[in-house]
């Protein structure tokens, strides 16, 4: 029987090529999203669209109340940053797009979703080259979290098995993660980056992660298929 | 001006007192329990009025969906056991009532909210004595948990303070605890600890809760104020 992992699946581009490399590597996929509030809520449809093009063996949204609290451009009517230039981004300055501690809360959901369907493998698309600014994208962060999660559950006394997170893209370029998933048959057309999509899906082309993509489809020599609702950079 | 903190309010015995502590410590707290699916929801009504009779600055209450995974007595239609024999809680079975990795949820929305009100605080109700046999309310987890929130917040990267998780309860005995919030003027009347209440609150007087309850206030000498439904052990 193959092994179960937990695939944290945002609907971006990251997460699906993360999906396909867990694919690759033999994992039976049970797939997270979360609904958490997010201005940017067509990338649940992707999500799930990516899912079942990636032959998940189950996907499921957990719905969380991040708004409760408050406090970030994602999730409150703070104005999502426009024309901020991707070299800028390598500073010590948290973006005002940082969820306080969503990583943190999306990976204890990953681990409760592991206990109950066996599983000791999480995979998420966190990457530390284009480091977006936000402390819960750190190696130490998550390192720090893997010791955490075995100490907190079943895995850590009972069961003599061990917690693994798995972090493929972490030493990946945008363009290093796009050769990768066009690799492994993802077909990007059905992922969701941006902050601030219209009614239609469609991506702005001008926030911090849309000037990413486009900068790695750039780098590789390859055409952006998602839409895009005016002329991009 | 008062340092803020976060303190996790379940509406039970322990996380009450815990919020007496913090206020007795000069704290001006912001209570925070969830709306989990529980079975026993009295407890969130328990929260709000002790969070008002001790006062707490902000009470919210965050709701997460753990049913969507299964997998406890706690969320699921598995029963709650009865008559367990409070001596065995000390063996290394995890009850069926543990929820999986419920506090590193609890503890990681807890961080968030620290993030959102300037807290650097935190203060949990587990302890280590009356261990109930879930791994996530182990010392060396809270210790490892605290780690992972320094490396996963602004704490860690900007703001040069360190958050500190506080189990003030970790050492102490149910009738230690009873004591100390008796002295501090925790009005226990208001508390729920039972996981199997009936419609009007009551509580069973035998789940483990109940046990280790009734068992804590006799060893003080205190007659419980709250109700249950028939005869106590």
């Amino acid at each position: 029987m193959a092994r179960r992992a937990i695939v944290l699946l945002s609907g971006g581009l990251d997460s699906c090529t993360v999906l396909a490399i867990a694919k690759d590597q033999g994992f039976e996929s049970y797939a997270l999203s979360f609904d958490y509030g997010q201005r940017h809520r067509t990338e649940l449809r992707s999500a799930g669209l990516v899912a079942a093009a990636l032959g998940a063996t189950e996907h499921r949204t957990a719905t969380i109340d991040l708004r409760v609290f408050g406090g970030s451009a994602l999730t409150s009517d703070v104005e999502v940053p426009k024309h901020r230039i991707v070299d800028d981004i390598d500073s010590n300055i948290i973006p005002v797009t940082y969820v306080p501690a969503r990583n943190t809360i999306f990976l204890a959901f990953a681990t409760a979703y592991a206990e109950v369907v066996g599983a000791f493998d999480i995979f998420t698309g966190v990457t530390a080259v284009d480091y977006s600014g936000y402390p819960d994208c750190r190696p130490e962060f998550m390192e720090a979290f893997e010791a955490t999660a075995n100490l907190g559950t079943r895995a850590g006394v009972e069961q003599g098995e061990r917690l693994r997170l798995h972090s493929p893209l972490i030493e990946m370029s945008k363009a290093d993660i796009i050769r990768e998933g066009t690799r492994l048959g993802v077909d990007y057309s059905l992922t969701s980056s941006c902050y601030d999509p219209d009614d239609r899906g469609r991506a702005c082309g001008h926030c911090d992660t849309c000037l990413l993509r486009l900068k790695g489809f750039a780098e590789c020599g390859i055409k952006d298929p998602v839409a895009y609702r005016g002329a991009v950079a």
